[in-house]
C-alpha cells in the first residue's frame, strides 16, 4: 500500500520508477504503440508501451527471430484491457510537454490486474438518468461525480467546523419512532417487536426541539429522514439527508436565521476555496460565498413583487409556487445580485402547528430560505407555551394522544428556542447548477427506486 | 440573544450587571434569604435574593409600614420556582471567595421565567435506568449525561477531521434497501410504494464496497443502522450509529487495522485534550490517547491465552464469547499495558461471506477490535474477486438472486479492498466505563423502548 502514488502526485515527482493504481478509461492500441488512459480518484494519467507484436511467419524477414515473451505477453495483456478494469502498473515516469495529459506519462514495467470489467460498459457518458442510476457505481466513475462528493464532504465538515467552533452538540436522533414527526401523511411504517408498529422519521424535529427541553443549547444533526412521497419531481426523494439545526434563548426566528446565513457563507466559501477552479471547469460554475445578511421579505410584499412581474400565482392557500420561488429569486438577484432570500412571515395555515405565531398578526415567526430559485430551508421559532402549543395542534385536526409524549418536553421546563432543516441535496443542486437532487445523491431513493 | 452571559463566563467577568439564562436546579427558600441554583449548558450558578415577605398584621409593630411591592413579587415568584423551570435573570454579578460554586453569584434584579415546569419532576437523579429512559429529556439534563453528549460530539469531530485530512469522501448510503445488506435474520421490513418490501439497512457495507468499484478511493460514513434484534444485552440496539470506513488497494486487512488504530488514537486524544479534566471529575475515569501500534493477536492464540488463564469458552463455533473477550482484554491490558486489542484470522464459518480468506488455511482476512474488553468493530479485506465471492455466498446458503445487483459491483472492474463498522454507543461506553449503552445514546430503541 505504501509504494502507490496518486495521480495528482505524478507531475511533481522527478523522472523514474512509480506505481500507480486506478482503472482504465481508454486503451489506444495502435500497431507500435499502446496507449491507456488510467484514472484513480485523483486524475488522469497516459500509460504507454511499445507494442510487442507475435511475428506473422508469412511477413518474417527470417527465421529464428526471437521475442520477448514477457513484452509480447504484455502487449497482448494491454490489448485485452476493457474499460473499468483496476489495475496497478508499475514502470517509469517521464516528464514530456508533448503528453497533454498533465505533461507526464508512465512507460509500463508491469501490470497487475485486481479485477477485469466486463468487455461490455452498460452506461455510457451520454446515457439517460434513470439509466445511469441503474448503475450507479460506474456513473461515479465519472470525475464530476466525483467531484460532487468531495464538495459534498467539504460543505459537511466545514458546516460542522462552523457549529462545533460555537459548541454546538451533535446529536443522533433515532429515525424509529412511535409517531408521526411531521404529518401522518407520507409516512413509512414498519412492523417492530410486540405487534407494534414504528414510523421512519420524516425530520428530526421533535429530537432536536428536546435537546432545547434538555438543556442542550444549541445541537445540529446531519442524518437521513423518510418520506412516503409519492412525487416524481427533481427536488424530492423518499429518502434524503437533512441538516437540523436548533438553538435556545432566541428572541425571534431572525436568530435562526442569522444563523444558518453565517453558517452558509462559511461553508460555501470553503467549497469555493478548495474545489473553486475544479467546479468552474466540470460544471461551468462560479462558486462563491455569499455575503451576509442575506436578503429578507416578508410573504406578502413576496407576492406583490412576484405579481408586479407579471406572475399570477395559481396557488390559493397563499404559499408560493415553484415558478413564483423562482420569480422572487429572480427579483432578488436582480435588486440585490444575492442569490439567496429569506421569505418570512408565513400564515399559521400553511405551516406546522409548532410554529411559534405572532399574536396580533397570526402570522408565524417562520421563514423559508430560497437559494437559486429554490427552497431548500424551512426554519421557524417553535412554540415553547405548551398550552398554546396544544391549542395550536388540535385547530390543524392532529389527534394530542400520540402527541403527548412531545408535549411533555414543554411540561417541565424549556428555553424559547428555534432551528432549520436543510436537503442537503438541494444545496449541492443548486450549488453546482445540477437538475435534480438525484444527480447528487449518492443512491437516490424514489417511489419507483429502491436499488441499487 | 446577544446580552445572555453564559455562566461559565462569569468568573471571568467584573462585578456588575449581568443576565443568565437557565434551569432551576434546586431552590433555598430561607426566611430572610432565597437562593437558587441556575444551571445552563455550560455550568451552574447561584442566584440569591434578599427576601422581602409580607408583614404579619399580628406581629407588625406598627400600622403604616410600607413593603416594596416589586419585593414582595419577585421574593414571591422565587418561592414558587419549580426545579427545571427555564428562566433568564439579569441581576448584579458579585465576586465573593465564599461562594462555593465558582466564587460568584448573582443579586436577583428581575426575573422572567420563559416555562414554568410542573411542580413533580417524574425522576430524580437516583431513579433506575428504564424510569430515567421515559424521561430521558430530563435525564439529560444531568451534567455527566450533558457531557456524555460533548465528548461524542468532539470524537466523531476528530475523527471526520482525521479522514478529511486524508482526503476521505464522506457518504450517505441509503438506509432502504430491496434486500438485505447482512443476513436476512434481524431485519426490519418496511412496506414501500407498488406492494414492494424495503428493508432497513443492516449497514452501510454493500454501498461503502460500491464507493470503491466507483472508484472513490477512501470513504467514511457515520450514519444510523438497524437490527430487528430482540436481544436485551447493555450491548445492543434496534437502531444504532455506526461508523464505517472502506479503503482502496490495500494489501492486507492490516491496513484497515493501521487505519483504525490511529484514528482512534487521534480521536481519543482529542477528547482527552477537550474533556479530560471534566471526565475524570463526572466518571472517574482517566481518558488517554491510546499508543499504536494497538497488539494483533490472532483467535487461535487467544483461545489457548484465555484457557491458560483458567477459563473455558463454552462457545463451539470458536469464537470468543463475552467472558472471553474481557479475559483476552485483562490478558492485554496486564501483559502490554494496553486498553485495545485486534483478534485476527477468524475462521470463515463465523465470519460474513464477503470477508476475504487465506487460500490455504481459510481463515479470513479479517479482525475485531476489542476496547475495555468488549467488541467494538469488525474489521476485513473484502474478496473482490466477483467467482469466488459467488461461491463464499453459495457456501454460507445465501440466495444469489437477491445479491445480484451486489455482485455486480465487482463485474465491472473493483480495486482490493477493506473496512471497518464500528459502534458509537460502544466507544463512548467503554471510553466512559459507563455500563450499558443506553446511558450513552441521545434516544434507546430496543425492542421494547420507541419512545419517547
Amino acid at each position: 500500500m505504501s509504494t502507490r502514488v496518486l495521480v495528482q502526485q505524478l507531475q511533481s515527482l522527478p523522472d523514474g520508477p512509480v506505481s500507480v493504481s486506478g482503472w482504465v478509461e481508454t486503451v489506444r492500441d495502435q500497431k507500435k504503440v499502446q496507449f491507456v488512459i488510467l484514472r484513480d480518484e485523483t486524475g488522469a494519467v497516459q500509460l504507454v508501451n511499445p507494442a510487442t507484436r507475435p511475428i506473422d511467419p508469412a511477413t518474417a524477414s527470417g527465421a529464428g527471430e526471437e521475442q520477448d515473451a514477457a513484452a509480447l505477453a504484455l502487449t497482448e495483456t494491454i490489448s485485452g484491457l476493457s474499460t473499468g478494469t483496476f489495475l496497478t502498473v508499475t514502470g517509469e515516469l517521464k516528464h514530456d510537454e508533448r503528453v497533454k495529459l498533465g505533461g507526464v506519462e508512465v512507460k509500463v514495467g508491469g501490470l497487475e490486474i485486481a479485477a477485469a470489467a466486463l468487455a461490455e460498459t452498460p452506461i455510457a457518458a451520454d446515457s439517460g438518468l434513470d439509466k445511469r442510476m441503474d448503475w450507479r457505481f460506474l456513473d461515479l466513475r465519472q470525475r464530476r461525480n466525483n467531484l460532487i462528493f468531495r464538495v459534498s464532504t467539504t460543505l459537511e465538515h466545514a458546516m460542522r467546523t462552523w457549529w462545533i467552533e460555537r459548541d454546538f452538540i451533535e446529536i443522533h436522533s433515532p429515525k424509529l419512532m412511535a409517531s408521526a414527526s411531521e404529518s401522518s401523511a407520507e409516512l413509512f411504517e414498519v412492523p417492530y417487536f410486540e405487534d407494534k408498529t414504528a414510523y421512519l422519521a420524516q425530520s428530526p424535529q421533535f429530537f432536536k426541539q428536546m435537546a432545547q427541553s434538555a438543556g442542550f443549547g444549541k445541537i445540529f444533526e446531519i442524518g437521513d429522514v423518510y418520506r412516503a412521497d409519492p412525487s416524481f419531481t427533481s427536488r424530492h426523494a423518499t429518502e434524503f439527508t437533512s441538516v437540523d439545526a436548533e438553538i435556545s434563548w432566541i428572541d425571534s426566528y431572525d436568530d435562526v436565521a442569522r444563523m444558518q446565513e453565517e453558517l452558509l457563507a462559511f461553508a460555501i466559501g470553503a467549497v469555493a476555496d478548495k474545489h473553486g477552479a475544479e467546479i468552474e471547469e466540470l460544471f461551468g460554475v462560479t462558486v462563491v460565498a455569499p455575503t451576509v445578511p442575506f436578503p429578507r421579505i416578508p410573504l406578502a410584499e413576496a407576492h406583490e413583487i412576484v405579481t408586479a412581474r407579471g406572475y399570477d400565482i395559481p396557488r390559493t392557500d397563499g404559499d408560493l409556487d415553484p415558478e413564483g420561488e423562482r420569480q422572487i429569486s429572480a427579483h432578488v438577484k436582480e435588486a440585490f445580485g444575492h442569490d439567496f432570500v429569506f421569505i418570512t412571515d408565513y400564515p399559521h395555515e400553511i405551516r406546522a402547528f409548532y410554529h411559534m405565531r405572532d399574536a396580533e398578526t397570526g402570522l408565524t415567526k417562520s421563514y423559508d430560505l430560497l437559494y437559486n430559485g429554490v427552497e431548500i430551508t424551512t426554519g421557524a421559532q417553535r412554540e415553547h407555551r405548551v398550552d398554546i402549543l396544544i391549542e395550536q395542534a388540535a385547530q390543524k385536526g392532529l389527534d394530542p394522544e400520540h402527541l403527548e409524549f412531545y408535549f411533555d418536553f414543554f411540561r417541565y421546563g424549556v428555553p424559547p428556542h428555534g432551528g432549520f432543516g436543510m436537503g442537503l441535496a438541494r444545496v449541492l443542486m443548486l450549488m453546482l447548477g445540477e437538475s435534480s437532487i438525484r444527480e447528487v445523491t449518492f443512491l437516490f431513493r424514489g417511489p419507483t427506486r429502491l436499488a441499487p
